[in-house]
C-alpha cells in the first residue's frame, strides 16, 4: 500500500463550490419551459373525501394542470410491495395531517400557491389514533379500514432458552422505554424536478440517496417500464435516510409534466419538509436482561412496537436491522425478540441515520448500568466482561471478525477520565459520566441476497482519472472518498481525478447510499476498477519501454523497471498508449459481497451483515437541579474504521453524529396536537442542538484489522449517533441516581424524575 | 447475423423529440446566474489596432466584463500547432472583417450589445489581399507580418514518370480549375455556454464535433491543464465540418465567465455565422490529363492552390486527404501533385463534407469527360475501362479491398437511362446527362498514426441497454445507427437501447465524428461492447440453466439451449444475474485501427485510410438558353455501403448531400465587397438550394463485402456530395457543348460561355 492518500485528513474535492455558494443543488436548477408545482395537503389527520372541485383552480391565469386522485395512476405503493398502502394522491381517504390530495402545475409558485386555495376539497371526518396504544386498544379505528387490524407486521426470534435462562441468572432489570418521532432536518428539502418527454422518457432531477432504486419505485408507481425513466442525483444538502424512499411528490411532478409537457419543479416549503417528509419511527421497548453474579450477561428478552405512521415504507427493515445489532453487541446465549409494527395517524417513519439501532441502543445500553448499579459493579467493566473478541461467531450467527470493541472502550474511558471521574461524584455539584457502546454494521447489508457495487476508471493522456461511480454524495464525503481510493492506487493526485455519479443513465446499477455502504461496497468496486487499470498501465509500460511486464512496478505516481533507477511519469506511458497506438487506458471493477453458502433471505439474519464496526462513547453531563436542563460537557467517541481512509472526514462524520445524537437525546421532537397536526413544523420551535450545545467532541478512529473493506476500511457514516443517547442517561445516572427511560430527556422530565426520585426518598 | 434490425429503414431514435420543438439544443441552456457575451469583431479587411478605449463600454448599466487581447492568455494556436497563427483576441493587428478585438459580458443580450458600441477602435488600415493571385504576387501585402510570404505550407508527390508518360500519351487535355468560398449553413449558429467554477474547473457546453479534441483545443488556448476542461456537446444542428475545430467564442466565453464567476452564453448571429465560421476552402486547381487510345489514363498532373484565408485551420489537412482520393479514383501508373496554401485577408477555411474532395473532383471527373469527348469515347465506357477492381492496389498505394466501382457506375448509368438519354440529345430542348464518380474515405483515416474508438454497454435487469460511446450525432443519426448495431447483436428492440454521448467526463477519449468514421469507428466499439456483454450473458445463462456455456445461444433476444426447445426472454437472465447474485451485465469494446507495419505519418499517403467507398452519380438537366439557368431534372446517386445499417438514414445521407452539391455546384458562394466585407451574410442573399431546386433523387445504396466495418459497413456522411457538380458540369456539357470550369455554375456564368461558344462558331 502506498502512503501518499490514504488516512489523511483531505480536503473534500467539493469543498470549494459548497463554501462559495456555487455548486448547484437540485432547487438550482433551471431549463425552458420549466414550471411549478405545488402540493394540496390533507388538513385532518383521518377523514373520507367527498368530493373535489377544481374549477375554480383551473380558471387561474397561469394554471397548467390540476390533478387529483382519479387523475393518476392508482397504482399502490409501498418500499416493500408485500406491504403496499399508498397511492401517488389520496383517492378516498387522507390518513395524515400532510396526506397527498391535489396538486396543481403553474407558470409560477405563487399562481400555484393560490390555485391550492381555490381546490374545494369536502371532508367527512373520521376518528384518528395517534398512538400504539391507542392504535391496538380493542375496538380501535382502523388507519386503513382494508386491513383487519392497525398491526401490520410482526417478526419473533429466540436464541437459546430464556425462559430458563431467567430462573439461572443471580440480577434480573426490566423496564420500559419510550423513543419518539424525529425529523431528519436537512439543510437542503426535499424537492425535484421532472420532465416527461415527447418520446415518452421521463428524467427526473431528485436529491435522492439511490437513484437507481428511485427509478425502480417511480416506474413501478406510475406503471411504465424503468427503461423510460432516468433519475439524475445531484450535489445533496443531507439525506440520513429521508431520501431512500421515493417522495410522492415525485410522481406528482411527473404526472404534471406529462399533461403539460413542460418540466415541472416541485420543492418542499420548510413546514412541509417537517410534516411530511417522513421521520424516526417512535418505538417502545420493553426490555429485561439476567446476569450471573460473575457479571455474565446470560438471558435478554425485548418486545418492541414501532409506529409505522400512516403508511408503510422501511419500518420491517428497520425493525430487523437493530435486532441484529441487538442480538450481536454482546454475546448472549439466551435471548427473545418480539417485534410488531402498528398505524397510526401520523406522518410515516422512514430510514434515518442508525436504521433502528439508536432506540434499541438506547434501551440495552442503559438497562445494561441499571443491572451493573444493581450488581453493585462499575458499568465499565461489566461491559468489558461482556465484550465481542476477534474471530468469533456469536449464539445468533453474528461472525465477528476484525473487532476492537475492547480498545473503544478502554480509549473512551481514558478520554473522559472514567476513574477518576467516577470518584469526583458529588464534588462538582451534578456532574456524572457515563458511557455506552454500539455496533453497526460497517457496510450495508445483504438484505436483497447480495450487496454488490460496479465502477469503471478511465485514464486521460495527461494521466487524469475520472472514476464512474454509483457512490452517492449525499453530503457524507463518498465521492472524496472514492477519489482518495483510487489517487491511492494509482499514485496520482487528488486534484487529477474526477468523479462521476448519480445518473441512472451513467452509472451501474446500485442499491444506493445507506447503511454505511459506500465506502466499503463502492469503494471496493472503485479499487478493483483502479487496480484493473493498473495492469494495463504496467502492460503498456513494459511495451513502451520493450521489457517484461512482471519487471514493472507502478508506485507513488511512477513507473519504474526492475534493475533501472528511471523513474516514469504516469503520464508519459499513458500519453504513449494513447497517442501512438491509440489505447486508452480504463478499468472495470465489479465487487460482490454475497449471503454465505446455505444461507437465505429468510434465514440470514446476522448472516447479512458483511462487517461490523464497534464503538463506545463517554460523556461528562452536568444537571441543573433548577431546571432540569442537561448540559454536555464534552464527549469522547471512540469508533472503529477498519482503516481510516480520511481522517478529517471520519472525525467530521463522528462529530456530526454526536451532535444529531445529542438533539436524539436531548431535545429533538415531532409534537402533535390533538388533532395530529405538528406544532413544531419549523426550525424556531423544532429544537435541534446549536453551536452552544455541542460540547467538545474527541472523535477517535480505532483502527482495526480483519475487514475486506477497501484498504480494510469499514463505513463509519452512521455509528456515531447511536450510543449518544444512553451514554448521555447513564452520566444522569451518574450524576443525579436517577434514570430517565423516555427520549428526549428534556428539562421537563428531569425535573420530574428529579421530584419523584426526592418524593420516594 | 441477425437480421432483425441492420438494413432497415427505422426512424431515428431522437425524431419524436426534434420535430416536437422539445429537444434541448445548447443555445436553450439555462443556469443560475447565466450571462451574456458578445464580440465586437474588426470591421476592416487588414488594419493595426492603434488603441482600444473600453471605459465608456464599462459604465453601462447590466455590463459585467468587457476584455480586449491584453486581458486574454496570449497562446497562439492553430488546429496543427506547428502552424500557429490565431490568438483568442488580436493584439495589434486584425486580419479579415470579422476578427475578434473585444469581448463584453452583461446581463443580457441588449446591454452586452449595447456595450459593443461604446467600445472605441482607433484602426490604422493596412493594404489587404483578397484572392490568391494577389497574395502570391510580388511584394504583396503580408497578412501575417511575421512570415516570409503568403505562401504558407506546400506538398509535392510523385508516382512513376509523368513527364515521360505524357509523351506517351495518344490524348492529353488540360484546363485550370476555380472552385468558390462556401459556408456550412448550419440550422444551428455556433454558440457555447463556459462556466468556470470556484474549484478551477471549467465547463463548456458547446455545439462541436469533437469534444474530445475540443477540450485540448481550449486547454491550449487558455493556457491550463485539460483535466480542468470538461466539454459537453448536446444535440446539434448541423455541423458539416463547421464545428470540429475550437471556435474564439469559447476561450472568450471562458474568460468572461472567469472573470464574473458566472456562466456565459455566447451566440452567433446569423450575420456572424456567415462572416466569420468558417467556409469551404476555395481551390484553383492546373490539371492535366493523358490516355492512351484504348483507354487507358496514362498519366496525370494537379497542381493545386489552396485559400486559407486569415489564419490557419484545416488547409494542409484537406489538400493531403483530397490528394488521397485523387490518387485513389482511378489508378494512374504516373502522376505528380503539387499543393500549396496562401493566406488572404478573408475568412478562414476549415473542414466541410468532403474535405477537399469535392474541389479535387469536380476537376477531375469533369477533365475525364473532356478526353472522353477528346477522344470521341463515351464517357461511361472511358471510366469502366479505368476502374478499380476489389482486391488490388494502386500505384499510390491504396488498398482496394470491397470496391463495388463497376456496380456504382452502372447502377446510376442504368437509373438516369443513360443510353437512351444520350441518344436523344437535342430532342428535348438544352437537356442533357452527366455522370461522375467519387472514391472516399468509408472510415475516417489513420492521420494520427491510428484511428481508434472505444465504448460501453451497460444492461438493466430489464434487459435494456445504455450504450457509453463518444459517437457524436450532429444530425446524421449516429446515436440511431449505434443503437441499432446494438439492438442486432444483442437482440433487443430499438426502444429498449439508450445513447450517452457527448460528455468529455463520461465518454472514452475519441478523436470526433468527420471523415465519415462514426458509424466505421465507433460503430465498431459498439459492436465489440455489445459482443463483450454477450458473452457474459451466455455466461450468466449457463449458470442459472445449469448447462455448458457452449451450448447457450443468444439470437434475436433470446436465450436458449442446445437440444431444448425452450427459449428464454433475455430480461429473464439479465434479472436472475443481477437480482440473485448482484451482478450487473455490461460490455467494452476498443476498436483500434493502425497504419500498417512500416508506414509512418509522414509515408502513410493512401495507408491512411482503413477502407474505400465508391460512388456513381448521373444526372439529367435542362439548360435555359435565355437566363442561363441550369435545372436539375433527375439526380441518380449510387453508393457503396458496405452494409447498410439503416437505409432510411443511408438515403437521407446521400439525398441532403446531393442537394448540398448541387447547391455548391449551381448557386452557393460569399460574396465580398471590395473590402473584404460578405455581401451575402444572410439566408436571403446567400442562396441555398429549396424545395423547388432539389429534383427527385434516387439513392441506391450499392451493397459490398470485404470490409471490417461494423456489420460491413462503411460510412456514408460525406459522398453523396462529392460528385454532383462534376455530373452537372459534365451534363451541362452533353446538353450545350460547352465546358464549364468554375463554380458555381450561375446562369451568368452559363450564358457567358454559352455566348462565348457562339462567338469561337
Amino acid at each position: 500500500m502506498n502512503t501518499c492518500v490514504i488516512g489523511k485528513g483531505l480536503p473534500r474535492i467539493d469543498a470549494l463550490p459548497k463554501v462559495t455558494g456555487t455548486a448547484p443543488y437540485t432547487v438550482d436548477l433551471k431549463m425552458p419551459g420549466l414550471i411549478y408545482g405545488k402540493i394540496l395537503r390533507s388538513p385532518l389527520a383521518h377523514a373520507r373525501i367527498k368530493s373535489i372541485d377544481t374549477s375554480e383552480a383551473l380558471k387561474l391565469p397561469g394554471v397548467l394542470s390540476v390533478i387529483t386522485g382519479k387523475d393518476v395512476p392508482q397504482n399502490v405503493f409501498s418500499f416493500y410491495q408485500w406491504l403496499a398502502d399508498k397511492t401517488i394522491l389520496c383517492t378516498d381517504t387522507v390518513r395524515y395531517v400532510g396526506d397527498e390530495v391535489a396538486a396543481v402545475a403553474a407558470v409560477d409558485e405563487d399562481s400555484a400557491e393560490a390555485a391550492l386555495a381555490l381546490i374545494k376539497v369536502d371532508y367527512e371526518p373520521l376518528p384518528a389514533v395517534f398512538d400504539i396504544d391507542a392504535a391496538m386498544a380493542p375496538g380501535a379505528p382502523l388507519v386503513h379500514e382494508d386491513k383487519e387490524s392497525n398491526v401490520t407486521w410482526t417478526v419473533q426470534r429466540l436464541f437459546g432458552d430464556p425462559d430458563k435462562a431467567f430462573l439461572e441468572c443471580d440480577y434480573v432489570v426490566e423496564g420500559k422505554y419510550v423513543t419518539q418521532q424525529t425529523a431528519h432536518t436537512c439543510m437542503e428539502v426535499s424537492n425535484c424536478v421532472a420532465k416527461w418527454d415527447t418520446s415518452g422518457r421521463l428524467t427526473i432531477w431528485v436529491n435522492t440517496q439511490a437513484p437507481h432504486t428511485q427509478r425502480q419505485e417511480v416506474a413501478r408507481l406510475l406503471g411504465i417500464p424503468k427503461r423510460n425513466v432516468r433519475v439524475i442525483s445531484s450535489i445533496m444538502g443531507g439525506g440520513f435516510g429521508s431520501k431512500l424512499v421515493t417522495d410522492m411528490k415525485v410522481p406528482i411532478a411527473s404526472v404534471l409534466s406529462k399533461n403539460t409537457g413542460r418540466p415541472v419543479k416541485i420543492v418542499n416549503s420548510r413546514s412541509e419538509e417537517f410534516c411530511t417528509a417522513k421521520t424516526r419511527y417512535p418505538y417502545t421497548l420493553y426490555l429485561k436482561t439476567g446476569a450471573k453474579k460473575d457479571g455474565r450477561i446470560w438471558a435478554r428478552e425485548l418486545k418492541v412496537i414501532g409506529d409505522t405512521g400512516a403508511y408503510h415504507d422501511k419500518g420491517p427493515a428497520t425493525i430487523n436491522f437493530a435486532s441484529m445489532m441487538f442480538g450481536t453487541l454482546y454475546d448472549v446465549p439466551n435471548m427473545r425478540f418480539d417485534g410488531m409494527l402498528a398505524y397510526t395517524n401520523k406522518e410515516m417513519g422512514t430510514a434515518f441515520r442508525g436504521f433502528g439501532n439508536p432506540q434499541f441502543t438506547f434501551a440495552t445500553e442503559t438497562q445494561i448500568d441499571e443491572l451493573a448499579a444493581k450488581m453493585g459493579m462499575d458499568p465499565l467493566e461489566l461491559r468489558l466482561k461482556n465484550a465481542n473478541q476477534p474471530g468469533t461467531e456469536t449464539t445468533c450467527g453474528a461472525e465477528i471478525c476484525g473487532c476492537a470493541m475492547t480498545e473503544c472502550m478502554l480509549a473512551a474511558a481514558e478520554g473522559i477520565e472514567w476513574d477518576k471521574k467516577r470518584k469526583e461524584k458529588g464534588k462538582n455539584g451534578l456532574r456524572g459520566v457515563g458511557l455506552a457502546n454500539m455496533v453497526h454494521t460497517g457496510g450495508g447489508g445483504r438484505f436483497y441476497g447480495y450487496n454488490s457495487a460496479e465502477a469503471f476508471v478511465k485514464l486521460s493522456d495527461e494521466g487524469t482519472v475520472t472514476i464512474i461511480t454509483s457512490a452517492l454524495d449525499m453530503g457524507q464525503g463518498a465521492h472524496t472518498v472514492m477519489a482518495q481510493i483510487v489517487a491511492e492506487e494509482l499514485g496520482v493526485q487528488m486534484d487529477d481525478v474526477n468523479v462521476i455519479s448519480n445518473d441512472t443513465d451513467l452509472t451501474p446499477y446500485d442499491l444506493g447510499s445507506w447503511g454505511s455502504r459506500a465506502t466499503f461496497m463502492n469503494g471496493n468496486a472503485v479499487l478493483m476498477a483502479a487496480r484493473d487499470a493498473k495492469a494495463k498501465i504496467v502492460e503498456a509500460a513494459a511495451e513502451m519501454l520493450e521489457v517484461d511486464p512482471g519487471s514493472v512496478t507502478v508506485s507513488e505516481g511512477k513507473v519504474s523497471v526492475a534493475g533501472s533507477a528511471v523513474l516514469h511519469d504516469l503520464a508519459e506511458i499513458i500519453e504513449h498508449a494513447v497517442n501512438a497506438h491509440g489505447n486508452p487506458i480504463s478499468g472495470a471493477g465489479r465487487f460482490v459481497d454475497k449471503l454465505p453458502e446455505g444461507y437465505t433471505i429468510p434465514t440470514a439474519f446476522t448472516k447479512n451483515i458483511p462487517c461490523f464496526a464497534f464503538g463506545t462513547q463517554a460523556v461528562e453531563i452536568e444537571v441543573d437541579e433548577e431546571t432540569g436542563e442537561v448540559k454536555v460537557l464534552k464527549v469522547v467517541a471512540a469508533h472503529e474504521t477498519g482503516t481510516t481512509i480520511n481522517s478529517l472526514m471520519a472525525e467530521g462524520q463522528i462529530e456530526g453524529a454526536v451532535a444529531q445524537g445529542i438533539g436524539y437525546a436531548l431535545m429533538e421532537q415531532v409534537i402533535r396536537d390533538e388533532n395530529g397536526k405538528v406544532l413544531n413544523d419549523g426550525f424556531l420551535d423544532y429544537k435541534i442542538p446549536n453551536i452552544g450545545d455541542v460540547p467538545e467532541i474527541e472523535a477517535i478512529c480505532i483502527e482495526s484489522l480483519g475487514t475486506n473493506g477497501p484498504f480494510g476500511a469499514k463505513g463509519i457514516g452512521e455509528p456515531g449517533l447511536v450510543p449518544t443517547a444512553p451514554a448521555i442517561a447513564n452520566a444522569i445516572y451518574d450524576a443525579t441516581g436517577v434514570w430517565l427511560r423516555e427520549l428526549p430527556m428534556t428539562p421537563e422530565r428531569v425535573l420530574r424524575a428529579l421530584e419523584e426520585a426526592k418524593k420516594s426518598t
